[in-house]
């Protein structure tokens, strides 16, 4: 007889009810997974609210944030946590993680959103939305016309979840898909795969760029002048991924003089951004409030099913599913 | 031996070169309709000028706009005119139209840009980028959340051309479709057809309106505010047909007080929408200038096919493919 696997799953009293790793989402998710969801002893709390006499014999730890110092102190059995989001920049630096204990993101939890964000976007762009945007401020008639989009060409960079999600809906609407990833082995859903330091001839020439990437140390910037001046003139630009990845000022002098025809960004640093910005009023430029993956209504029963899938690797030995590496930080 | 047709066109010369249908667009058209374009005597005009004598024999006209009386009074064997247009308003009353000859349209051209369109503008609604664009004009960051579109409802008022492309898309998005019809048959697009006297009962609780609907004397304010108060509280509206057939000021007070949370109109009377319309500042719209349907790289081609499957029709004697009723105007 196998002993059971002790579980503790803390929540923020901050988050919304419906986004909280509590006793009724477990529950659910639990019932979902039953299988997996056997032979596990589980424990709950909230802003770790005397949680330590619970991490005592804790093995796997589920959180929403950076764990305090003494909640990791508390549970000398921890083998690995996951946290319940897909960019976890805001962990790091990851000197609070002893060295025996695995990190794991929900990475996988934003594809269906994605897919549907990412099909508007690159529609947005192709009919000149960012355009009639500033032109509907100004109470200005200024229609831009154009063929179809099938048959246009999208450059997606950074090909993990959001990539990936981009790159499907890319192809429902007909579009020639080049993929830029780390390591550019063939994908199907890509029609050409990128090495990261080839991203100026990924993007030669492409009617669209969809950035993609999670924000890493080689990540700041990656986006930057001498990717924009490839593109196609009048290209469109969608940023999903994090903001510090993409360079602003670069890309708002070229929707000023038409480089880029126009751009839909989701991410910004900070965020919310500041009311002063002048991001807001960029001529071409629409501004959503990171909005372009989040799903509420499935959020966290999509992350407790990847902590499923976690825990039946756990269980056979195998590596974890989504687990970080501690230097790249994918 | 049979004689050869004797077809005529006339061009507009305020048109764009690659919006006219003089000889360089035809022979371009022949060439992909050869065996339709054998057999036929072609002569071309620009705004009707020398066109007289030509006409003298003609029995197909092709022409884009209402022909002058004298244009029409020098074609004694005229038998059809095709109008390179679809919605065909601009030519009623149709008092000029000789009581032996037929009124074609180009309906269909408008297919594949409409569905593009359609795809997007649902998924903006369901984004909540008129709420978005409102926001952004405040500096505000505003957020609303939701889930996957897949799984809503949209209503789709008037079910020809870009009703059934809007329909393609809505169910591309995984939607279910509700169409009004005048002539309710079951239709392979829609899930459930409904009779123009039931559209309240089409639209309720439903997500998402679109209207599709073309100006007709049947049509105006077809779209009032008892069909917008049958969609689920904080539906989201398109208007793609004619400005007319929606009731604006009704759909600007929903706007206001959140019963509809956001609309996309892409029609106005008159167009261009004048400078010091309130629609331009109405909270939670998107004003676009009628460009959800217009291909201008396919637009004369796709035209010239339609011709040619008239002409088709004509020769063997079968009913026109895009002949206009004259009581109803579709």
């Amino acid at each position: 007889m196998t002993t059971a696997i002790r579980v503790h799953l803390d929540s923020l009293s901050e988050k919304a009810p419906y986004m909280r790793v509590d006793e009724a989402a477990w529950r659910q998710a639990a019932e979902r997974n039953a299988g997996a969801a056997a032979g596990i002893d589980v424990s709950f709390s909230e802003d770790w609210q005397g949680a330590e006499a619970a991490l005592a014999d804790v093995e796997v730890l589920v959180c929403q944030a950076k764990p305090p110092a003494e909640m990791v102190a508390a549970a000398p059995k921890l083998k690995w946590i996951l946290a319940t989001m897909a960019g976890v920049e805001k962990l790091t630096p990851l000197d609070w993680l002893p060295a025996g204990v695995s990190l794991c993101n929900n990475r996988g939890t934003h594809y269906p959103k994605t897919r549907e964000f990412a099909g508007m976007a690159l529609a947005m762009l192709h009919f000149q939305l960012p355009h009639l945007g500033s032109a509907q401020r100004a109470h200005a008639w200024a229609p831009k016309f154009s063929g179809l989009i099938g048959g246009k060409t999208v450059v997606v960079v950074g090909f993990g979840t959001l990539g990936q999600a981009t790159a499907e809906a890319a192809r429902g609407l007909g579009l020639a898909v080049r993929a830029v990833k780390r390591n550019p082995e063939p994908h199907a859903l890509a029609d050409q795969m990128f090495a990261a330091d080839a991203v100026a001839e990924a993007a030669a020439d492409a009617d669209f760029l969809v950035c993609a990437l999670p924000m890493t140390p080689a990540t700041r910037n990656f986006v930057d002048g001498p990717v924009f001046d490839a593109l196609k003139p009048g290209a469109g630009v969608v940023n999903i991924g994090r903001g510090p990845v993409m360079d602003y000022p670069a890309l708002c002098e070229r929707l000023d003089d038409g480089r880029i025809s126009g751009a839909i960004l989701d991410v910004f640093d900070p965020e919310p951004l500041p009311a002063e910005s002048p991001l807001w009023d960029q001529k071409n430029l629409i501004v959503m409030p990171h909005m372009s993956s989040d799903d509420p209504t499935q959020y966290i029963q999509r992350t407790l099913d990847i902590f499923f899938k976690n825990l039946d690797a756990y269980r056979t030995g195998a590596p974890l599913a989504t687990e970080i590496d501690r230097e790249t930080m994918y």
